[in-house]
């Protein structure tokens, strides 16, 4: 381990946010790439996903034909969750990594509570329950407008939930927006409707200004 | 729709209940075939599984290479559950039918809570979160000593469940025998040591009684 990771005493705990199409996932390894330049241990991940219990959930949630209703879909959430912290990200943070997961905790106040109108604090109840607790140290939160993100994923093959419709899109993010207000030292802004090459320049000078925070 | 089935108006909600090798299994279809000679709609169904989610995620919970533990099992369960009361049990009984139903809310008790340690009051906050709120209208719990029971599923090939030890399911015993204890009107303990055709002449004629009283 080097000087760096080192000094990531309880790790760097990392998410990134958003609807459908704002260029979430093609910058999970960009950021990846930039802190292992800079001497980093990473841990790419994602949810649904993530540890093995999420990764065999995620067919599941993902398939149309099982009809789940939102309650439903908030207990494999978070026992995929629950897997997907124990089994992974503790484990990494702990040995001084930095953790970068594509969504987390916040998409699913997006999706069930802004999309499918479930109250938040049924899903705060389910979290607590679930051993949920500790937030990230940043989140970036991929900003677009839903047209936008509809038009970046018309030409892949849309999923389950990439199938809602704009409205459902539109209250996902009003919810990001509301949580990014409530909690604007954890979550940042990022204005996704740019280009990836600015975009992932401002994610690396906003990174590595937390990740210097952090280790001072 | 016949006179009796008529007259069962909000269905009757049966399970059958014990640990492994009790006898549940081969029990349900005597009990099914008893209830349509005396006219009755019937549904069986059973647990993990029962709806399409539960059946989905019942290779899940029963592969040991997951390493499930307690709180990822209970979220698991209460989302089959969920979809199996929503999906095929509510409505069976709104049409009037009798469910048979192999395991359903007293074999969590017995396993996650007498097996596992987790708190009783724990799991009965999960159920009310995931709205199982309706218990059976009779529950046959099959009581066999743990010996017994290892002795008869010892020629098939245990799963996951099936390979836990003997104080796991004398402990899982006891909690049947405590929620026996507690709900005598719901609960009704059968001797499960006898020969198949007397256990299942007992439960015909327990189930009766119960029948007759509910369509009075």
């Amino acid at each position: 381990m080097n000087a760096k990771a080192a000094s990531l005493k309880d790790g760097f705990f990392l998410t990134l946010e958003g609807i459908e199409g704002a260029g979430k996932s093609s910058a999970a390894p960009v950021l990846a790439e930039y802190c292992r330049q800079q001497g980093y241990a990473v841990e790419v991940t994602r949810e649904p996903g993530g540890g093995p219990l999420g990764e065999a959930l995620r067919t599941i949630f993902l398939d149309d034909r099982l009809h789940l209703d939102a309650d439903e879909e908030l207990l494999l959430l978070y026992a995929g969750r629950r897997d997907h912290w124990l089994t992974r990200i503790a484990p990494a943070l702990a040995a001084g990594k930095v953790v970068i997961s594509d969504r987390y905790e916040d998409s699913t106040y997006a999706y069930q509570s802004g999309g499918r109108g479930v109250t938040r604090e049924h899903i705060a109840e389910l979290a607590r329950w679930a051993g949920i607790t500790r937030l990230p140290d940043l989140t970036f939160w991929f900003d677009v407008p839903p047209e936008l993100g509809a038009m970046r994923i018309r030409a892949r093959r849309p999923d389950r939930l990439e199938q809602e419709d704009q409205a459902f899109f539109s209250r996902a993010r009003a919810v990001f927006a509301e949580r990014c207000a409530a909690e604007p030292e954890r979550i940042l802004r990022v204005d996704a409707t740019q280009t990836l090459p600015v975009v992932h320049e401002t994610l690396r000078i906003q990174l590595a200004l937390r990740l210097a925070a952090h280790c001072s």
